[in-house]
């Protein structure tokens, strides 16, 4: 049964994208006014089913943070609604032409951006998802499919009914979006497997859901959102305007991808400098493990033990690990052995150095001189985030409206045959 | 043993790929110039491997054609060796930058394309595919795992060994290029789970090795190279310009994933057309395989009645489907459900009808008035063809050297703090 209901969403998707490839920009952005209208007069419905999902979480007893996550308000709904203004406001990217060339044989050929098709995503907790990724889909001409998480599934289901009342009064296919609110898990799997309909996975949670894409998919998944950032203070470093850059990657937002997990210390300067560091981190909060040089220099501060699985761990708390190194080759050995190539930092004076590692650390995203904080599609100035790739294919590091697109060649002739 | 054997061609890999990624365009070009020699050097020792492939080739009872595929003589192993050239004299893709900007906070941001990292790569028959993909891989600085098939195993052994010992000789790690010769199949499936290691699979072959690659993979996947293409001749077509382009199309190198596959003929001209074209084909040796319509109007031709399997088919030979079609929308609805999105051409002098078809078939390459066959990495003028992508992320149709890179986002500031 699961797997007809599956081969009837992935159907119906594919059917809405060929309505969706071909609208002009202003179309999608009367589109996406539709829809943000239509969230605006559901708002009521939506807080309500919002309230069930929150008293249920309640309930199983999960933690404040947690309820917070999920919890959507009158300020944090207009909010997500206002976004949408901000998407429409993007300049849309499909439909333009590039690598244009006449070939020898008359030929003339070029490469047009088009949308991906049909996309699914898989996310956990926060419902503004549902809207973002539906709004962003659409904005790039692709249909899309959504997996929310169980303790969302009232809030998400409201929003999606908005969503497709919205894009039914514009006159496309309400499937353009759909939802799959049944928690059963092996609809999950089934979706991974949708290869005939689906053209993209883009899983938004941890690293089981990674793992679990990566090796059931049978079609192509950009996984993200793991990072196991690093951060090399070299010795040649402005140390008096260090500190804040450290506290900063570490303490601003420590729940997040881009925090910093692993710092790594010339040894030229640690016996200096990281009494002071470990001074101010403490009075943030922060809790040290650190390498047995870096416990010898901290006697004051209760500083674990780090272990290999130590550097392996992406914090998402005010955790940090600390490493005294030789040098820049031991820092560049540790990260490429545990990075998750998603962002990495070096604070130096020395051009050399500098040079070196910004050319040798292949993640995602590597600083000099600033916090890793920044990896971020809004700081990067790409208008929107779909998620935080950590691979290699097809997009890297924060994804704007791009990477929702491909393209196709045209080849225009006069009844051509190849000699 | 055979993981402890994969663990350590995938670490030793990974490590050759961190000599490649900085090398210059200059360094490469010596490079794959120092591996042309050694090949030339060696070609005894290669001709001699290749003798026992088709001997043994000839033993197992392979048909003439298979034993042409793999046979090398001094002829096409000095091609393969002169081809060489031709991808030293390419532009180097590694080490532009692009996309770059000043960020509001003073941070410079830019990407720089930089190798993919590790490559694998399995294929079938052809040996001069080890030296191809060696040279195209290096090129982008890329390291590659190479698995071919087992009926040319001398001869990829050969060719590996005087590749990496050019790649020793210019004073780099052999193992930047590494073969796996073992015939075991489970090396296959261990090495598309080798996600800790390598980059990108790029499987080249059958329709059997591309399902294998997708289901089994961990690693991204480039799926490609199945081709069922057609042709919409439309009722506003120059027919006595059309003939010659759909024999192209079927006839000029029928074994090939760009040949016609099923031809979609307008009603209005299909009784007056269909027997002319059906004489034509026939004295090419073309049988053909048509809906009722067809059969109909040719029943001089033994038209075999077709099903919708015969629409799923790729022919890869001298078979072509015929289907009469009511009009356009009945044409691209067709070329939607049965077409593996490789290459779909349109015949028409209507600019309507032409710019619909352009616009609404979504493949990787889409023709007005031409062949298909024009979808191949040199037709395109990309200078190398890596493969053909009917996939839609990272690359799509032929593949040149740009489908071997990606980017990195490099973010310079001045100890910047994210506020």
């Amino acid at each position: 049964m699961s797997e007809t209901y599956l081969q009837q969403l992935g159907q119906r998707a594919k059917e809405a994208s060929f309505a969706l490839a071909n609208l002009t920009a202003a179309d999608k952005r009367e589109l996406l006014q539709a829809i943000a209208d239509s969230l605006q007069s559901a708002s009521n419905d939506i807080l309500a089913a919002n309230a069930k999902d929150v008293t249920a979480a309640k309930a199983a007893g999960l933690d404040a943070a947690m309820i917070d996550r999920l919890l959507l308000d009158n300020k944090r709904l207009a909010a997500v609604i206002a976004d949408i203004g901000n998407v429409i406001a993007l300049a849309d990217p499909i439909g333009r032409e590039f690598d244009s060339r006449l070939l020898d044989n008359g030929i003339r050929l070029c490469r047009r951006t088009v949308p991906l098709g049909v996309i699914g995503v898989i996310y956990e907790a926060r419902p503004n998802v549902t809207v973002d990724i539906a709004v962003l889909a659409l904005k790039t001409g692709n249909a899309v499919i959504l997996r929310g998480g169980k303790e969302t599934v009232n809030s998400n289901l409201a929003l999606a009914q908005a969503i497709r009342a919205g894009i039914a009064k514009f006159g496309l296919p309400a499937d353009a979006v759909q939802l799959i609110d049944d928690p059963d898990r092996a609809l999950v799997t089934g979706l991974l497997k949708l290869d005939q309909y689906v053209d993209m996975i883009v899983p938004r949670g941890g690293s089981k859901l990674q793992r679990l894409c990566a090796e059931q998919a049978t079609i192509p998944v950009i996984l993200g959102g793991i990072g196991i950032c690093h951060l090399y203070l070299d010795k040649a470093a402005d140390l008096s305007r260090s500190t804040s850059v450290i506290v900063n990657a570490k303490v601003q937002r420590p729940t997040v991808c881009n925090a910093l997990d692993t710092l790594l210390v010339h040894e030229a300067i640690a016996e200096h400098y990281l009494p002071q560091l470990a001074a101010t981190l403490s009075a943030e909060g922060v809790s040290l493990v650190g390498c047995e040089t870096t416990r010898q220099l901290l006697p004051a501060y209760d500083v674990r033990s780090a272990s290999d699985a130590t550097y392996r761990t992406e914090w998402l708390s005010l955790t940090l690990g600390i490493k005294v190194v030789a040098d820049l080759d031991e820092a560049i050995a540790h990260i490429r052995q545990y990075s998750s190539g998603h962002s990495e930092a070096i604070l130096t004076n020395d051009i050399t150095t500098a040079t070196r590692f910004m050319n040798e650390v292949n993640s995602a995203a590597v600083y000099l001189n600033a916090s890793t904080r920044f990896t971020d599609g809004g700081q990067f100035g790409l208008g929107a985030e779909v998620a935080v790739s950590t691979q290699k294919l097809h997009a890297r590091g924060p994804m704007g409206l791009e990477a929702l697109t491909t393209y196709k060649w045209l080849a225009v002739g006069d009844y051509t045959s190849r000699s």
